[in-house]
């Protein structure tokens, strides 16, 4: 692709020889000619003197010197579009393997593209153009949108249901029993998880991460919700629309996650609460009390993020702190400790 | 069935109509014309007068306007047996399925229900009434006790040893090897990992869960522990009869927790220590060091968890004790820092 | 093998009887008649008086009333010796199992062993003397050199590329798609993810971990770097030579680890830093901004140990130092809170 031409499509500026040839983006270490690289975050801008790229992408203000130029005022997205032009997924001819193991009961839409060893079971609905790679098990009378993937090794447990656009990554398995027991004479006895999990619309679900089914009823995750690596919903929760749960969050049952909202990784939650809509929670932060919508808290426990700024820097000062109130008690005269 | 045959089963007092007809059990927010939910959690109790259940179960002294009430003095134990009533869990059919991988030396007991694809190795022994899904893999020279059940993708690696009763959920690995490197001249070099991994009875583990084989001897989990999702148990472990561990725990190697513990959600072990019986670990907490038995402990270090509360409140107190203090030094005339 | 046979082959000397028959090593608690056993950790000097082990391997110094001693300056790295003697590691025979599912364009190098059920994608190059278990998961266009070893469940999706003597352990999850997400009109748009991994000579990957391909560009685990279980790779990481990552860490975007590094388990770093060559990382630790080379850091934020160490026993004083304070403000006659 000319340069010029891709200005054009990504929404830029050109700055530059439109006639180059462009063979797509690369990260800015790694760009060399024929290869077109963007710098959004300042602390990268002083790597623009060295660039190798034949072209970046930059908003106003900042300059690179000797590399074509194209000019935005959101690199980032333009980046993006970039990415999107020159992608080319891996997408498996439509037809189901031979090895497959499809159910006779089970009811799959047009275009389907079904790998080696994929297991569907009894009297499961999926809509069209799936894409289930190798080594899926769909477990019976479980419910599927158009448009559905699922990576190698994906599970979906018995009734869930599962709205259009969703996307599994490798290993999440949907619908395992939740983690309930209940004391009894010889220890501990399971609660019956008679519930299941419901994914609407445009959900998608990272590597590894497991979402139980509710001992009654739902867990739900809202249309759009996007859920990263290796996280941990337990049985009964809610997670609200469009919310982004970062790798490793742990959610206890029944907790509710609003619409929008912002976990960062390895953020653990109790059960039982409300994180509000557009409520954002900072990466290792532990959650054992409501948050309110469009809060702003770290920590553990959670609190307001200027609170916690303020207090982890007089954490850092506190062994000085208590040397001072010890030469304040001695010019006092009070023995540490007594209580006058 | 009949709301009163349902009080009587479940050993409830009825207050209401016993000739209802109910469904079946629903959580306090959808239950609808039909359906039985229950409240024991205080929080839930300004809900009860927009209940749309034909009935609920309540402990003495709550009430619920215009619905039948199921009355005992533990709702929520009332409540499980409710689920247990209308429970009809996914129960495959006996039999090996023509795709199984199942050696010629493997000697499988009774009534097995062996699912697609399941690979069972050379040596292995597996008792009676075993469930195995699709896509487990059971390595050679393992010996599984009655009543196993194993979820999709669940893998058993060699020479393992499981009682009775023990359930996989989907995923969980039992017997990788564990994490052990020597210096040497080249960078590291790993530690053979000799040992195995023993689930005694009524063992459960969670979805995605890994447990390592020993680097020498064994990991043992003990009769009755349960383990949740996503959690590490690290080579040599020992995890206590009855302990429960909440998802995403994990534990360095060689750590021993007694019996009847309770790790919170993503708490962290030192290996080398001890957690001793019936200790309490909240979530999220890091342990450095040995725990008393019984002990209730919260934080990073873990600590009692009574200084812990008392600690966090005065933690967010910090600027203003920061800013008293300066008052106190000016009053005084000492001069931030000095030592006089 | 005799005893005496053993401390030649471990380089120890022998005080004891050389004639002694040896079956193997064990954990000291569990080491009996004909087992070795060894003591580096002063906390487990109190058993050697009541070992019922054959030997003990020992450093200058420590003694066992007997039984006879194996005498050495380094126990642990002859026991470590020990160990690969009696190891026995199961070694699956050369041939690919009629069951697997090898692309006719697959290259597959001399001697391979490939297990059942395994399927590997169109275009993939293994080197020599593979081991792939069942079920592993090979997508198309993935380059792997010599003496590569996947265990049962492990994934490497498309075009990602692997050196020789790369280990996974059982459902490893190698090149998933990152999470990046873009605002719009209708919530967020996932950012395509064009990039790869790329793991080189002697990495090692722990049980369910996942490395996220990178956004462009590719995700790269250096020479020798091991990784433990259920570890998170978030897109564009670097983790650097010999670089130790215990289990459950998690890395978002665009983290560098240097070379010889070591990260505790749980441990969180945000994304976009540089963790320094031979930097330490204690566990549980949260890493908000780069850390230098050689530096040991702890803590949320994570900050230099020895800070770390006098705040937290300063943090566990703070209810006193709050009545404290308060107690001088009483004697000056301040009232708490007041500005003068």
């Amino acid at each position: 692709m000319k340069l010029g031409d891709l200005a054009r499509q990504i929404g830029c500026e050109l700055e530059g020889d439109a006639a180059l040839e462009i063979h797509g983006p690369a990260p800015i270490d790694d760009a060399g000619p024929g290869e077109v690289t963007f710098v959004a975050n300042p602390r990268y801008q002083s790597r623009l003197k060295s660039l190798r790229a034949s072209a970046v992408i930059l908003a106003p203000g900042m300059d690179a010197p000797g590399v074509a130029i194209l000019r935005t005022e959101q690199p980032y997205v333009a980046f993006v579009r970039m990415l999107g032009l020159f992608h080319e997924p891996l997408r498996p001819a439509a037809g189901i393997d031979a090895t497959a193991h499809v159910s006779a009961s089970a009811r799959i839409g047009s275009r389907a593209a079904i790998g080696p060893y994929a297991v569907i079971g009894d009297d499961v609905t999926i809509g069209a153009d799936a894409r289930i790679d190798a080594h899926v098990v769909i477990y019976p009378r479980v419910t599927i949108g158009d448009r559905f993937t699922a990576h190698a090794h994906a599970i979906v447990r018995e009734r869930v249901t599962i709205g259009h656009d969703v996307k599994l990554q490798p290993g999440a398995v949907i619908g395992a029993e939740g983690f309930g027991y209940i004391p009894d004479e010889k220890g501990v006895r399971p609660i019956p998880q008679t519930g299941t999990v419901v994914l609407e619309d445009g959900v998608e679900i990272g590597a590894n991460t497991t979402i139980d089914r509710a001992a009654v009823g739902a867990t739900r995750i809202r249309r759009g919700a996007k859920i990263d690596n290796l996280v941990q919903i337990g049985h009964g929760c809610e997670v609200g629309e469009s919310a982004l749960l970062a790798a490793q969050v742990g959610l206890a049952g029944s907790t509710k996650i609003g619409p929008g909202a912002q976990l960062g990784g390895q953020v653990g939650s109790a059960g039982h609460l409300t994180i509000g809509a557009g409520a954002r929670v900072a990466a290792q932060s532990g959650v054992p009390n409501d948050v309110a919508a469009g809060a702003v808290v770290s920590g553990y426990p959670a609190v307001d993020i200027r609170l916690w700024r303020r207090a982890v820097a007089a954490w850092a000062r506190l062994p000085d702190l208590l040397r001072r109130v010890r030469q304040i008690e001695r010019r006092l005269g009070i023995r540490a400790g007594s209580d006058e």
